[in-house]
């Protein structure tokens, strides 16, 4: 079948066009419905970009986001089907809309957690909070690796796609709103509680090394970090086909948790339970719930 | 085959907000997607609307504008499939997809046209642009047809596909960015010329009533009313074809020129020939061909 997302990067909420390389700019706009389309299991096909450019945009910055975008694209065998292109009195604004195809019994969603699963998360969390912090601080130098990781994302693309290939994961989320969002979004969507083992989370080395610096909090910073890692949950019964997926994906994946009948979302830390942070949310209470992320073409 | 399309509405440059209800700015950000599913032949299937917020958006704005595209899409049975919600510090802005089906080989583009192909286009044309001035002027009581017709156009939905399922037309385009416009787009896309002849032009008449109180050059506004209007070729040989889509398409249809070999686009008044203005494009030399409009999926 083929799935469809939506996602749009704002000047000034997603990104700081005078402290991003118009290249990152495009990149990311990409990387977050890539990053979609991962989670729900989905091998991307195609992309629309549409853009709405202030009068004082560069035309080389311009060219600079469309490079970066289509370099992304590229990589992945995305096609740049088309896009649109308005001016607007407001900040440069990226819409993007990807297709991907997946096999309708193999798509991933947020709902197929129960209780007794195990929760697991790819590579490390952190780093694009601390990339965030460090470009904002123009310290850019000291941890230019987690920098680059935030201005640069790379969507678990294969990750996703052998999940829900090998049936490896039950419930699938992105980091792209956060761990903390994302475990609230499974949760509440599969009608399970979760605990999640901070002490276990995977902080990205550069990034624990500018928090140790800046004495920021690692893990509560590492919890709405957007990184663009996949959140999934799995069968305790099942690690063969995980196991399986984690050769394929090219991915390291660390187990943080797991799943229990209690609907409550626990972040379990070095002081004791404490209930999970809520995440940040772009829009919250006025956003129903059908309009806030991808759907499915037929 | 699956065609889609992506198009943005963004408040200060394609309405107004502070003079636009709610419900005609949702209406309108869908009706220029199915407007332009309409001009490739393309029946419409399903929706994805990303919104860009401003933080001083009424809640109750909010549900209007969704409330206006939720009307339109279920008189065309669009689904909506989902979207995106994201704040702004800048304008309020929409950016729809929309999806359609249309059998390969009925597709209508703008390259079919061939010298000697009559020039044709549906409806009535400068209501929008005098919707715009009469809402701009405050004097909306005088015209409140225009008005309408420009606060919520209804696109050829119907029309656009009976002309591609009749093989009735050689190319086709909207008029969203006006009629100056589209003329210059087939003529290019096609390597044709055309005169189009100014005093056969369909003047809507509550606008025609307008100009004629306001002193506007009722003939010079239409050629860049974004009137949601189609403009098509047809061979006068398959006048048989048309006539059947004529009767199946419940939309009045007038020939106003013809293509010719020679490549200029010429405008004939009651005054003699001249060169058909330019027609304005929101984005200009900048914008890449391929990244100013739609695509189609496989």
């Amino acid at each position: 079948m083929d799935v469809i997302t939506v996602d749009a990067l704002v000047d000034g909420v997603h990104f700081d066009r005078r402290r991003s390389p118009p290249e990152a700019i495009g990149h990311r706009a990409l990387a977050v419905n890539l990053s979609d389309l991962a989670a729900m299991g989905a091998e991307p096909r195609s992309a629309l970009l549409s853009m709405l450019l202030p009068g004082d945009l560069p035309l080389s910055d311009f060219d600079g986001i469309v490079q970066g975008f289509c370099a992304l694209a590229a990589h992945h065998r995305v096609q740049l089907l088309g896009g649109n292109l308005t001016r607007t009195p407001g900040p440069l604004a990226l819409d993007v809309t990807a297709t991907g195809s997946v096999k309708r019994r193999d798509v991933l969603t947020r709902a197929g957690a129960a209780a007794g699963d195990e929760v697991y998360v790819t590579g490390t969390v952190g780093a694009a909070a601390a990339g965030l912090e460090t470009v904002a601080s123009r310290q850019s130098s000291v941890v230019s690796q987690a920098v680059d990781r935030y201005l640069r994302p790379e969507p678990r693309v294969r990750m996703g796609v052998v999940l829900a290939r090998n049936r490896a994961a039950t419930a699938c989320v992105d980091l792209s709103d956060g761990l903390a969002d994302g475990a609230h979004r499974i949760a509440e969507a599969s009608g399970v509680g979760m605990v999640i083992d901070g002490t276990t989370l995977p902080v990205d080395a550069a990034a624990s090394a500018w928090w140790q610096a800046s004495g920021g909090d690692a893990l509560m910073r590492s919890l709405v970090s957007d990184d663009y890692e996949l959140l999934f949950t799995a069968r305790p019964r099942l690690r063969g086909r995980l196991a399986a997926a984690r050769g394929q994906g090219g991915t390291p994946v660390t187990r943080i948790g797991y799943c229990t009948r209690e609907p409550a979302v626990v972040l379990r830390t070095a002081r004791g339970d404490i209930p999970m942070p809520a995440g940040y949310a772009h829009f919250g209470a006025a956003a129903p719930e059908r309009l806030d992320r991808s759907g499915a073409v037929r």
